[in-house]
């Protein structure tokens, strides 16, 4: 069996599990770090297998403009291409083609769109979608879907997710590779009987997993976790959930406790770029002048490259001289970060401690004490 | 004794060598790269061991202004500053006073000018420099002097390389610090007499290490050859001697055959962040269309961690993307490309057959023939 998900431990809602690919087995929970176009900004490979990646996403829409999925496939698909011969995952563009695409028309058979780079026309149907995930040639590859805005009006919501599932029921027919397993996406915005209505309907199609879709774009964190939560419940224990685009650390935590196994973002990056860093506090300012005569490293419990070699003062120094090297270590620190979250969290839920663990977390997290959403999140998880 | 440096062989005019520092002995002919704001633009300390580099030069000018030297002191120096334990050479800020400061303003005193930063006017002199230097503690540093640009009229280089030499015996007089080795630097353009006459007084300071300067700053290759040889047959033998600011693959394995030591320049860097691969054909274009397909590395035969692991396709991918890690792994193979051709002089030195290397980076460089430049350096160096 190439693709295959056992759960190892359970704990409440939350569980820890192990994924086999034909590129590698994973331990789950895990956060995926964003390799949007085939390289995960200013990270080489063996940096990424030293921070503890596992898995790595790549962007369907970003490589099929450019550098092209024949030529990817050409060059032994993403695991050739980039040297990176661990498991892949890629999106199915649905996402971008929403965020990044202009003067975007959505029909049945799927969304035209001017391109981000030369603004050309381009069709991005369920079946494109498809073809070009099989030529990049991910371990794990996702139904081409429609994100919608939030908010939204409930009426384009079910006309959206009923669309996303024919356009679900179009990715599985065209499929045509064995080696690659195909995850399902829900959607129904924060509308419960929505969210649960797509869910229901997704999981008819028996898949080898499921994404929670449609989620971090704006909405409260509550309803979010009211989201997460109904779908976490429907979704079938013996296939692994993927929370897309959440990679906030106190979302990680809540996800887990609720039963999710897999993140993606590429917030861990773009803050580091930003110039932050991310602790148990929340986020360092190191373009600020505040660190500028910190011997201190980022964090010393951390045992990131970055934390082990250099102090904050010269991270502040190169972040605001404005020197990619500083980009660099603030990201390989942030990914270090939450793989290490992911890694305690897994042994929280092996040790059947994962109550403590989110409350170690929300103490550094929150000194004056966790928001409502969070605390609601571990009650309904029943960890607190 | 903290400095040291003795020749180990000798082949006809070229030399291989040892130079003790506090911080480390090296292996001379040996090229060093620009660390200018206390960083090799993308490139990580353990990144700097594993190419091989030996020491790393930082701009006294840029951290001076930013983040001050002061606060580099307060934090151990630039070893404890930056984490790289290994030598370090700090040039005086002449040359870029003279290349980034605006309204520069040159008296007997020394440098006024507007920094390239805020605007604001500083004034440099040799006693300032040395101090900024011993607050950086590297473990070479070098003499304020004035860089002419080329052409210059005689009287005016004149003028400029005596005001040079008193600035290197204030320089000299300024200095505290018996941990570091100070450097003169030898003036005169490419005019033969002017150039001779600031060796020889130069030479009169007895220092531990002696840099040819103003050269590479746009004059003939020939003039450059000629400047280099006739300053090599001037300088003590028992001292090193530094070609300041040369870095072409060419220049490095003339230099080395006219008796030169060390070199430094920012081009495997700048070149590697504009798309550019070094070969000893001499450079790929990665940003062209030509290698989109191109699953070889840059070079089959370096030992590089872009070229053990990367395709020209995927690094032409990353540079058309504007990605970091394209110009991060360009770099690397770039400072690898020269320090394997410095290993590789090293032996040729060693063994006796420094002219059989130079035909044969000279007959893969130029397939065509050799400019008449090179073979009058390789003739009069004696290794042809």
């Amino acid at each position: 069996m190439e693709f295959e998900f056992s759960v190892t431990q359970v704990h409440n809602k939350a569980r820890t599990g192990r994924l086999v690919t034909p590129h590698g087995t994973v331990e789950t929970p895990l956060f995926m770090p964003v390799g949007t176009q085939a390289t995960v900004k200013g990270i080489s490979n063996r940096e990424l297998v030293e921070v503890g990646s596992q898995i790595v996403l790549a962007n369907t829409y970003h490589l099929m403009l450019r550098p092209g999925p024949e030529r990817i496939a050409g060059l032994g698909g993403l695991h050739g291409f980039t040297g990176y011969t661990g498991p892949w995952l890629t999106d199915s563009g649905g996402f971008q083609v929403m965020s990044l695409g202009h003067r975007r028309v959505i029909s049945e058979e799927g969304v035209t769109f001017s391109n981000h780079l030369n603004g050309d026309r381009t069709l991005l149907t369920p079946e494109r979608s498809i073809t070009v995930q099989e030529q990049l040639g991910a371990d794990i590859i996702m139904a081409f879907d429609e994100c919608p805005p939030y908010p939204a009006e409930r009426d384009y919501l079910e006309a959206s997710l009923e669309r996303t599932l024919r356009w679900l029921e179009r990715s599985l027919a065209a499929k045509t590779r064995s080696d690659q397993a195909l995850f399902g996406i829900t959607q129904g915005g924060v509308e419960p009987d929505l969210r649960r209505a797509s869910t229901l309907e997704t999981i008819k199609f028996d898949l080898p997993g499921y994404a929670i879709g449609g989620l971090a774009v704006g909405e409260p964190k509550e309803k979010m976790i009211q989201a997460v939560e109904l779908s976490t419940d429907i979704l079938p224990p013996d296939r692994p959930r993927y929370l897309m685009g959440v990679g906030h650390p106190e979302d990680l935590v809540a996800g887990v406790a609720l039963g999710v196994d897999m993140f993606d973002c590429v917030y861990p990056t773009r803050t580091g770029r930003f110039g932050y860093a991310l602790v148990d506090e929340g986020r360092l300012n190191l373009s600020s002048a505040r660190y500028k005569d910190d011997p201190e490293p980022i964090d010393p419990a951390c045992d990131c490259y970055a934390c082990q070699n250099h102090s904050r003062a010269y991270l502040t120094h190169l972040v605001r001289a404005g020197e990619m090297l500083g980009l660099r270590l603030l990201s390989l620190h942030n990914l270090r970060y939450l793989h290490r979250l992911m890694e305690e969290a897994r042994r929280a839920i092996a040790t059947g401690s994962y109550g403590e663990f989110a409350r170690r977390f929300a103490a550094r997290r929150w000194p004056a004490g966790e928001p409502a959403w969070f605390r609601q999140a571990m009650e309904r998880a029943g960890v607190w």
